[in-house]
Order: structure tokens, then sequence, then C-alpha cells
């Protein structure tokens, strides 16, 4: 499977793009700077520069043959709101459409445990409105085979390999969203599934049997 | 007609109050502090505490009994764009479902000219993203009697009684908006349509006519 990782250089993106190589998987890095190619090229994954700010026929052109898109890019902790709104928010709208444009049908995305339910945002309010209507946008307003992935919180931890599904409060290892990633893009029963994950028993590949 | 202003204490907000009030519609100012109390009942209007912070479920107790919501409130460029993210979009769609909740059809909401296209949004980019999914919201996931609303350029003139529809760049002064507004509430060929407004030469009345 040839998959597209948008946010290849961010926390999660690193990770999941080692994981998909070494399953076997061909990879394009999206990238937002020349200077971070040769980390990808030397592991042996394709590169592309891919700009969240272009608009969508733009973005479309970059994203053309290949399988499967990933949205793991995020505007982090340390930008401001304007880029929650800007990245986020319409940035992942963008990179739906683009997919569309594409010819694309397979997306999975990167949202946040919990942003289906305005009820239980605490901190970084900002934060979940904008995954809750990026969620919504590729639910209602596209006709992608998606998969919306909502993690607890996130650790540098190594992964433990297990995960519960579901949950409304727990953490879970970037290594561990890596690898449920990877074994939803190889699960076609993910497809016009969301689900969150936090860390728990259940092995991975079983567990995104049972979404 | 029984209408109900989110945002009754803005600048649009103040002066469709006093329009509608002297149309002779009932209204019902929703405001944030109970200062702004006695500004709104001495013109004859009532008013009712509303915190676009609070959920719908709470929002809707409020709303319940009018006939028309208007939601002309902004968090304004003073704010962060957490604001933008929270009190525009968030806020505004928050209000939908509290509308909704509250067994009221009529939802008009004051947009922005251009928010349905991407390529047009120069400056302030945050509150366009913002309304633009407020919007699609509005149109897409409620079954409100909704009509979209979308001015140019915001000036404090005073209203020159005229608009022209539809343009991509323009301004209008603030007393056309509300002006616009008014007429809307009052003619349901405006209901499920969206337009945009700026200064020109037809009568608002025949304008609204015509979206």
């Amino acid at each position: 499977m040839k998959v597209f990782v948008i946010g290849a250089h961010g926390q999660i993106g690193k990770l999941l793009v080692a994981q998909l190589l070494d399953r076997g998987d061909e990879v394009v890095a999206g990238i937002r700077d020349t200077k971070q190619r040769s980390f990808f090229e030397d592991q042996g994954a394709a590169t592309q520069l891919f700009d969240l700010n272009e608009q969508p026929e733009e973005m479309a052109k970059v994203l053309k043959g290949v399988d499967a898109v990933v949205f793991s890019a995020g505007s982090g902790g340390k930008t401001g709101d304007d880029q929650t709104l800007l990245i986020d928010l319409d940035g992942a709208v963008k990179s739906m459409e683009a997919t569309q444009k594409a010819g694309i049908k397979r997306f999975v995305i990167v949202s946040a445990m919990n942003a289906e339910d305005r009820t239980l945002w605490t901190a970084i309010k900002p934060y979940y409105v904008a995954k809750h209507y990026a969620d919504l946008y590729l639910k209602d307003e596209t006709n992608l085979d998606y998969t919306i992935i909502k993690p607890g919180v996130l650790t540098n931890e190594a992964g433990k390999g297990g995960i519960q599904l579901n949950q409304h409060k727990g953490q879970i290892a970037r290594e561990d969203v890596a690898e449920v990633i990877v074994a939803t893009l190889h699960n076609d029963q993910t497809i016009k599934k969301e689900f969150a994950i936090s860390e728990g028993k259940t092995p991975v590949s079983e567990a995104v049997n049972q979404v």
C-alpha cells in the first residue's frame, strides 16, 4: 500500500513513517521544508513538499497516485489559535477535499479523545473545537472511506502494544497511536468508523477488529 | 413577531434591537452582563442573560417562547483567536442547537462576505474559517429555517437604505445590515437562503425579495 503522510515530520508522523516502512508499505512523507527531506529518504520513504496553506487544487496534485492519506498534522501547543483554525480545522478539511480531488478514497485522521462531545472539553478548548468540526466535515460532507482515530493524552513512552477502545479518559504512547494507524490502514473493517484509543490490554490488531 | 437577539449589545445588535422595536416587534435582548439591562429595558425590550460559553441545553431554556433567533454576536477584533473558535464558530453552532432544542424554527445569522469561498479570504483568515464552518453547520446539520446574511466591510456610517446583493467586495453600514435583518425576519422568501450584501441602490425591502 502506498500511503501519503500529512504531518510526517510531527511526533506521531515520524513514528508512523518508520512503522509503515517496517511493514513493507510505500510511504510518501509530506514535508514543509526541504531540510526534512533526507531524514525520510535515508529511511527509504519518498518525500513531497506539502503546504496546508495552499488551496485543495494544488494539494491534490501532490497527493495523486497514493492509495491512502493519513492526516497526522497538528499546529501544536506552541503556535497561536489562529493556527488551530488554519491547520487543525481548515487545513484538515482542505486535505480531505484534496484527497477527493485526487481520486483517492481512503483517509485516516488523528483527532482527539472526546472531540465529539463538548461537555467533556476541559483544557485546550479551541483545539477540541477545531477537531470537532473537522471530524464532522469528514463524516457528513465527504464520501471518503474515512477512519477517525481519537487518542487520549499523548505520551512519549515506549509503545505498549495494547489499547482499549472508547474510553473518555486515559493516556496513550504516540508509538501505539502510530501502530493503530498502520493497523487501521490495513483493515477495511475500520472504514466509516471513529473510535477513541487509550492504553490497555487488547492487542492493537485485535482491537481494530472491534471498532 | 418576538425576536431573541444574541449579541444584542454588539454594534449591529444595538441597531437591530432599536429597529425591531420601531417596527413594533417584541424583542428579547440577549446580554452578557446585567449592567446592560437598563440600556435595553429603557427602550422597551425585554432582556435575558445569555452566555455563549454554556451548553445548548441551558441556552435553550432562555430562548424558549420566541418566534425567531438572530445571531449577531461576534468575538470582535480585540480578543484572541481562541474566542474566534469558541464564540464565532462553536458559540454560533451551540446557538443553533439551542434554537432547535427550544422548538424554534427561524434562525438568522450574520456571517461575512466571501465566507463560502476560501480562495477569497485575505485578511483575518481565522474569522473566515469560523464563519465558513458555522454557516456549513447551519445549512447541512440543522433543520432550521435559516437565513445567512453576509455583509461586506462594516462601517459606522448612516444607513443608505439601499444595497446590492452577492458582490465579492464592498462595504456596508451596520445600520443597513440591521435593516436587512429586520426585512429578512419578515420575509419568508429568505428562508433557506444565503446572500452577501454591500451598499447599493436597491431598496432593502425589494432586495430581500430577490435573494
